[in-house]
């Protein structure tokens, strides 16, 4: 492991997705999003996937100068029609459409069309914490999961992150796939050759397996069965059917399907404190239920009752101040790419 | 098991609320309340809790006549001062209010203060679809679930739904509890006498444990760990901590816990569809998911793949052409609350 400064990774990024002739502040946008998900420890979602979407956006199958247009049926409402855009740059302008009514009217949502993967789902609602905000985010991946009582996909892991600020503690963020297990840390387990736990997934007979190209192969599981089925099929709804994208099947795996568009759907929604209660008031009591949680009597072989969000919150001071740690299987990829464009590897700070 | 038809148990249950001194058109938002919930075969929050209830009242916990007071800081958003009603009057006004603002905002969202139990969470969104609207409920319990990594209460089995319409299809409605199973559930298996599962609940001791006595006086479980614990927070941060409730362990168990008010306090967001999309369009997408969904092969020992709401849904056709089935449990109690009052028990149509 080597650790590298977010600005070496973000300029990186920024000059990989560049590249494909996507505008810089567009790059810029996508390589900001990734180096988000490292920051809080979402390696699964960081810069490990710029070589697999350069070759997506490369295969021709996103489109890396959109004409992304944004209509507003109702003052709160946005729906943005992504043109086949990088997915961070599409929901960015959602998100960005969402902090603006919320600042005039207390709350704003959007929906996107036509996009494509947005990464992870919290770096969409942590930032709004900032602004006094509650906010949502949901996106619907390629079918992957097994509806409760099914045995074949349908919905894809279908991330629903929600997160609301928490005073002097790190934003509160929820950030959960629908799956026993995010889907990423499967491919990770498959990279390093590791077995996944049981209860995790399916292969592609319907049978239990602990190998992870197996489970890729084959099904997820909902996490609680009827439970994490109903949240996939929410996310499935808002961020599909409702945003008039891919739903029910019909979303691409932006990984190995190249047979057309992935057509991803986003949904956001940012609503402030303000309009219920004053932010400081909250901020405190946010503070009190903080504090009481990690006051609990931890459970056997815990050490210490955390709250969504606190570990993501201190790896991102941590990876501020001493960087973010890359491995070889990450770092390979990325230089290859580097020798193929004739630019600058990421320096390692030790 | 005898039948009862839905107008003879509300006006049963209006009579008996009314005999608080609650106003008729109150005692008839409640009534229907419980009787929505066992129409929809949630009997564990069904006319079987009038008893409890006009005990709660009885004592002075639960007021009766209450001066409900409701302000809205944003056009969008309503805050309601419940004076301590009953969950369904201060719950009824929150939802009005939501509806009104989404009739001309297209979005408005409530929360609720010093509100006591509202029942069935799904009794506040379904209804909302008829209007085409997605609707959102929430509202936090007692203290009963271990959060994820502690061996002690903190959260309530804090139900979250959410509902949207669906076209020919009756309404899509997800209503989950943050425990492994709903607290009524383990209620009414110690009624009757029955072990429940492993995996569902801790003794006192932090032990497992199968006797729904035990599970009672001990801690339920969240869901999938993390993810239940964290669907438990959200509720008791959106329902209680911005609603200006009990939140972290305030709530009273409105059961057992005679000392004072119980402090509940919920949450509602309702959106128009034709915000984003003309509501037959997406109820024809919604169709179009529900039939994909239904013509998945079904898992070994499923007969049907069934989408959420969809159980409840035709249990509700059933009962509205046929009565609701209660059985001797729960109309002995009636029965005695019908002699004490002087009023007619509900009279089985078969």
């Amino acid at each position: 492991m080597r650790r590298f400064t977010e600005s070496d990774l973000e300029n990186f990024g920024t000059r990989c997705f560049a590249s494909t002739g996507m505008p810089l502040t567009d790059a810029c946008v996508v390589s900001r999003a990734l180096v988000s998900a490292n920051l809080r420890g979402i390696d699964t979602h960081g810069v490990a996937r710029i070589p697999a979407y350069l070759k997506r956006i490369r295969a021709g199958l996103i489109n890396p100068r959109p004409e992304i247009r944004s209509s507003s049926p109702m003052p709160f409402s946005t729906i943005v029609d992504g043109d086949n855009a990088m997915g961070p740059v599409a929901a960015s302008i959602a998100v960005e459409a969402c902090m603006r009514a919320a600042d005039t009217l207390g709350i704003g949502a959007a929906t996107v069309r036509r996009s494509n993967h947005f990464g992870a789902a919290s770096v969409y609602t942590v930032p709004a914490t900032a602004r006094g905000c509650v906010a949502i985010a949901m996106s619907p991946g390629a079918p992957s999961l097994a509806p409760h009582g099914s045995r074949a996909a349908l919905f894809g892991t279908n991330p629903f992150a929600l997160a609301v600020p928490a005073g002097r503690y790190s934003p509160w963020s929820l950030d959960m796939a629908a799956s026993v297990a995010a889907r990423g840390h499967i491919r990770r387990a498959a990279q390093e050759g590791r077995a996944i736990p049981e209860g995790w997934a399916l292969d592609n007979e319907g049978a239990p397996t602990t190998n992870p190209e197996a489970a890729l192969r084959g099904l997820m599981l909902p996490f609680a069965g009827a439970k994490g089925s109903g949240i996939a099929f929410m996310v499935d709804i808002l961020a599909g059917v409702l945003a008039g994208s891919g739903f029910a099947g019909e979303v691409r795996d932006w990984n190995v399907d190249f047979t057309g568009p992935a057509d991803v759907g986003h949904f956001f929604l940012v609503m402030k404190i303000e309009a219920f209660m004053p932010l400081g008031q909250f901020e405190s009591r946010m503070e009190t239920a903080i504090g009481r949680l990690k006051a609990l009597p931890p459970a056997e072989g815990v050490e210490e009752v955390t709250y969504p969000g606190e570990r993501s919150g201190s790896t991102e001071s941590e990876r501020r101040r001493i960087g973010i740690p890359l491995g070889n299987e990450v770092l390979r990829p990325l230089a290859e790419l580097a020798a193929e464009l004739g630019i600058a590897s990421p320096s390692p700070t030790l």
